[in-house]
């Protein structure tokens, strides 16, 4: 354990707890000061980020790095934007979601509340830094920022400018903080006492590894293997529906944890609906690996090759390549999903509803898609506003996870002077005030 | 890894998937086979229960043992009532949370889901195998239990006859599976794979054990280290009220969780009110430890010994002894329950709200009370119904945890072929569909 990570630890629950009773309107304004603060060190960000992109340069061949480590021109302009946009957002802090009255005179009272210290180790992109202090200002936490080095001068910079922001503001700057050391994240994985979220920014070897080393909550996912399961009940006028939405989840955005990778085709329709699907994933430039039975109807009309022996079906190709198998029901369908894909997001093609329900029942995963594309499966796209990750954990947050994903709640209980002692069965009414008062009166403690 | 045990979890995860399809009705079949079969078993049950009951005898001096342990009689009555209270509760699996339009034809519902595989590790009650099992399949889930050696062929046959009842019913009779053999708890904190939520029924030593030795959720509190505050906002008539919750949160339970453990009290009313409570805790038999300040005003009208030098007023005594400390102002109560307690539930008594809404904010337990006695801190006195358990986690359930503990929640998403590609901003509607149709119509995905 570092002493330098656990003194850092230390002064982000400390700054957690400042945080927890700071009003909606002072974190706001820290918002105001955090991007003030960026604008006068804007010419000292952009040459620390010209150094780090001219380093990965002159290091790296990877061209696609270079724009990942950019924060400069607009991208810098769409970052304070995202700034305002969560300045104008409500306030999630403090809502009431459970108002009742145990026994006359005492109440009791579930409040949303911020979780405390979240840990965010994130790789190449600087951009993230702003992102989630922003965000986790203005949800009333504490960050630990853990950047990678190829983005060194940015990430300090950066936090160097968020911090003045929330020194203006009158906040505990130590509520972001930045470790910079290599080496590091397996102190703040064994941060129990101090750490109550871990949530990994990058690659599937960054997220599995963190997954596997902390008993601190993980927020989001490491294998993104989501499956299209095109059913018998799929009728003749669907087809072209079919081809649009299995194109769109494959080739909208290859890399992304939402695109398609094994398409699951019931018997009965692979010679009637596979072969039209094929041609326009052809035409959309996607490569098939196909087990024998689609294979022998793919051949003549789709980039295809046969699988090898004992290949599994659970690729996560990240490419244009889709990985197509022939189920003999949907019982099949299921038991493949289940057992092979990552428990993330699952799309049901079909005009049968029954089976619809049933495959939305049965398949064990954060999202399960009737008749559209599981790109949808967006914090953006469903309405949360800002997306703090994916998650494919079965608690706490499931899915796109937006703002509310910082949050918990904490109890609150108001009386005059009530005990146990004494109370029979029949003392305790359970009213629900919420729906009593509809909101107007009593669903605040204070 | 024992591969015993692995096999029960690969069975456990197979049942869940199955329950997981199941009705309400259906599940609720299946808790009425379990009572018949429980009342067919009743004479074996009792006799392996008296075994059990002879061997602690032999073996164990502790009479209180004799009493955990026991299922017959009465206790087994009523546990055949909790069965009855369950059949009769609202099924809380599969609804809806959120429905929202994400554009026109496609809807975004949130419904509640079970969690999966719940894993339950406890010491010598025999109970909980009725209760906790009944739970997991209201609920939809399936169970692994591992019980104490105490209770060896109490929970054998127990379980056994509500396998039964899952079978005649025609659920999958490894929703209830039983870990008998030693040792194997270490196995069970890895099955990161099969195991989704491990809730902890015992000691200290036993929470505390799964805890710090599992990657996996659990459920749970290994402290209970509760305060009471006595600010100097307590006026003259409090005082009668301020005594009579002391009293009730010390004495009317002194082993639970939600005991009162340490007394702070404001420097302004040590010498005004302290001295009544002391008073008021000796009738009621307890000891007190006290700092140099309260044992000064205490040792006159009270029991109390001075704290030994370096005393941390950290201690869960569990017993009719309680710690008091005098503290400067609220924020020193605060900090000294922030770094202290244990995040369970603590109190303030006060008249003025001003101070009692400071101290809710600022202090970050699960409960925070106003005026009552922390032993309401209960699932049952906040009116869950059956308990699940008491989390001092921040993440997934938080302070008493009903039923709603065991579930989590799934996106079901249901269009007409929508597609990602071409949607503009403006496209997304986002349009609250519960606000709109007030539970009417559209609230469901099917």
């Amino acid at each position: 354990m570092s002493a330098e990570v656990e003194a850092i630890a230390k002064r982000a629950r400390e700054a957690a707890f400042q945080m927890q009773a700071l009003s909606g309107e002072k974190r706001n304004e820290a918002l105001v000061h955090m991007k003030q603060s960026l604008v006068s060190n804007k010419g000292e960000i952009f040459s620390c980020n010209e150094e780090d992109k001219q380093r990965a340069l002159e290091t790296n061949v990877d061209s696609t790095l270079q724009a990942r480590l950019n924060v400069t021109g607009e991208k810098f302009d769409t970052l304070l934007e995202g700034l305002d946009i969560l300045h104008s957002m409500e306030d999630l802090v403090g809502k009431t979601q459970l108002a009742k009255e145990i026994t006359p005179g005492l109440n009791l009272y579930r409040i949303s509340n911020p979780i405390g210290v979240i840990c965010v180790i994130f790789e190449s992109r600087p951009e993230a830094v702003i992102q989630i202090s922003s965000l986790v200002i203005k949800s009333g936490n504490a960050v630990i920022l853990k950047g990678g080095k190829e983005a060194v001068k940015s990430n300090a910079i950066l936090v160097k400018s968020l911090r003045e922001g929330l020194e203006a503001a009158g906040l505990p700057v130590d509520a972001i903080q930045l470790v910079e050391s290599r080496g590091e994240v397996e102190s703040l994985l064994k941060l129990n006492q101090y750490v109550d979220l871990i949530i990994p920014r990058g690659g599937n070897a960054l997220v599995r590894h963190v997954m596997d080393n902390t008993s601190i909550a993980v927020l989001g996912h490491a294998d993104g293997i989501c499956h299209t399961y095109l059913d018998n009940g799929i009728t003749a006028e669907q087809i072209d529906m079919v081809c649009k939405v299995v194109v769109d989840a494959k080739t909208n955005y290859p890399a992304a944890c939402n695109a398609l990778e094994t398409l699951l085709v019931h018997k009965s329709v692979v010679n009637s609906v596979l072969p039209q699907v094929g041609k326009a994933l052809k035409s959309a430039g996607v490569k098939l690996i196909a087990d024998e039975h689609c294979f022998a109807v793919l051949k003549n009309c789709s980039d295809v090759e046969l699988a090898p022996k004992g290949f599994q079906f659970n690729v996560e190709h990240l490419s244009l390549t889709l990985s197509v198998k022939q189920v003999d029901d949907i019982q099949q369908a299921v038991e493949h999903i289940n057992t092979f894909g990552s428990h993330h997001t699952d799309v049901i093609l079909t005009s049968n509803m029954d089976t619809a329900q049933e495959f939305c029942r049965k398949v064990d995963s954060a999202g399960t898609f009737v008749n559209c594309s599981s790109r949808f499966a967006d914090g953006f796209r469903f309405g949360f506003g800002f997306e703090v990750g994916v998650s494919t954990n079965r608690l706490h947050a499931r899915g796109p996870v937006g703002i509310e994903g910082l949050l918990t709640y904490k109890y609150i209980m108001r009386g005059n002077g009530q005990v146990v002692t004494g109370m029979k069965v029949e003392d305790y009414t359970h009213r629900d005030l919420i729906q009593e008062d509809k909101g107007v009166k009593r669903m605040k403690p204070f």
